[in-house]
């Protein structure tokens, strides 16, 4: 079924200047056979700038714009296809009107990374690509020579799709991707953030920090929390958590789950409005850390919708 | 004005499987606040992947789909948008119905680079802001305290819109992006590529390699030229050479139109169809190396557009 579209492009916004200084003058040739020149590597870099894309259906139906903040050591390309090639949420959504924006979190993807460890710290760690199989649910030894968790949702015969997604990521760049998330929302305006893992203490710091403008918030498998001092804030904006399944058998979830509901406990007890739910619990079976990625994603996508459209936000 | 999609999303292509052996183990924290994991770099890396992302429209009126390929330190961000927020070749063209496929070059963007040395060699040159503001002819000094060359159309009140899209590169990884390129084709199947600056050689290169599936060539720039050997491969494909202004004053363009140019004398030696414009002699002055982001740069689509039409690639 065709989509028409009102407009769509990308833009890049935030970014800090820093300056550099005392490093060596290199030839370099940045072509393939190309003409040499000559890179001073001192100078004014604007480091920090983070790349988003919109698409702004032609019957728009939802209330706000949707944000999609993805994880860490992906893209926002994690939102846009499946393993295999079936949709990504990113279709699911603008096809019932929503306005997406997908974006590349700081020093990932489009967004690009800086001169480091001078203005990014440290190193990105790099992990081959048997690393998520476990880390992410899907598997419990080599994904080459162990089957996938009973009744896994991840299409495991097309790992290598996903894995092509995995990208390095820098560890000590919080303040970077956050101030970015900022500049996107003041530069949207009023947003419903759909965020990923890592991305889930951005959008609860995002939500603290700009709560005029977060109108809804929904985390998936948040990996750390927001801020709790400021968990007064968040009493206004309704959120909804989830988690999939194979949590209890996992060495690192079980912890990463119970501080995600601890930290919701504390929203609700201060008068806010926050659902918790195990996707297990509701039937769906099978769910990996991928949740927008799994064969049932269609079915998470619509249960997302639907808790929208409860909250009068999709007309 | 709306455009209707008959689908879109994206894809990684490509990549080779590398072993890496003998590193550290290392406890890395990747979220933060998040837990602690134990990190082993040693194993299977997928390297060389490459993003690509379509859109289809619903009304096609293009005979193949448009492959965009950007040049060096960018991402295909550069199709996108113009420093401004004025609309980028990507909409020029999927609003005349062309089918559009926008892709990031391996170790750039969403493509996502590897380990390095060990796999991608060297490390990427990172250069400060100011530094393309000569390299693309846009100004002569320091992009803060000179003026823009007279006449210059790239939008220099948006100067840092374009730094914000530049990313690093590595520079030794040819053989990895000519090899997604060529799997991109192979997927895609007929294409028509359109290719900027550093892409001129894997425009040229992957045309020699697939000429059943380039069904047309166009050159913004080429920094590089393809393998002389192989040139009677390409007298089959109808080719468009463009150059913008200034370059007899710079310090190296001559030199590289020179050597495109006589490249594509011996396409045209050998019995080929290759088309050279000096956009300056069509009466369009002031285009930096950024074309598709100048002021003009619907202009200069509508003259691509045109000579698509003149070869029947448009109904």
């Amino acid at each position: 079924m065709t989509v028409a579209l009102a407009s769509w492009g990308s833009f890049h916004v935030g970014g800090r200047p820093f300056e550099i200084s005392g490093k060596p003058v290199r030839e370099v040739t940045l072509s393939p056979g190309g003409m040499p020149v000559r890179i001073d590597p001192n100078g004014t870099y604007l480091a920090g700038a983070m790349y988003a894309q919109y698409m702004i259906p032609a019957e728009r139906r939802g209330r706000f714009p949707l944000l999609f903040w993805h994880g860490g050591g992906l893209t926002g390309a994690c939102f846009e296809t499946t393993p295999g090639g079936r949709e990504g949420w990113q279709n699911f959504f603008l096809r019932r009107g929503w306005a997406t924006y997908v974006s590349d979190a700081v020093e990932r993807g489009r967004s690009g990374f800086s001169i480091f460890p001078d203005i990014f710290p440290g190193e990105p760690p790099f992990t081959p690509l048997e690393n998520p199989w476990q880390r992410f649910r899907v598997g419990d030894g080599h994904y080459d020579n162990a089957a996938p968790l009973p009744g896994n949702l991840l299409p495991a015969d097309h790992w290598l799709d996903f894995v092509r997604q995995v990208v390095p990521h820098f560890t000590a760049t919080d303040d970077f991707i956050l101030d970015a998330y900022l500049a996107l929302l003041d530069r949207v305006g009023p947003s419903i953030l759909l965020v990923h893992s890592q991305a889930g203490f951005f959008g609860w710091r995002a939500a603290e920090e700009r709560p005029a403008l977060v109108k809804a918030l929904i985390l998936l498998e948040p990996a750390a929390t927001g801020e709790p001092a400021k968990i007064n804030v968040l009493t206004s904006i309704p959120q909804l958590v989830l988690y999939g399944d194979y949590i209890e058998q996992d060495p690192r979830w079980p912890a990463i789950r119970a501080r995600g509901v601890a930290f919701a406990e504390e929203i609700r007890a201060a008068g806010g409005f926050i659902d918790i739910i195990d996707l297990p619990e509701r039937g769906m079976r099978g769910n990996s850390h991928m949740i927008m990625m799994d064969r049932n994603s269609d079915e998470v996508a619509a249960l997302i919708h639907s808790w929208l459209v409860a909250r009068y936000l999709w007309a």
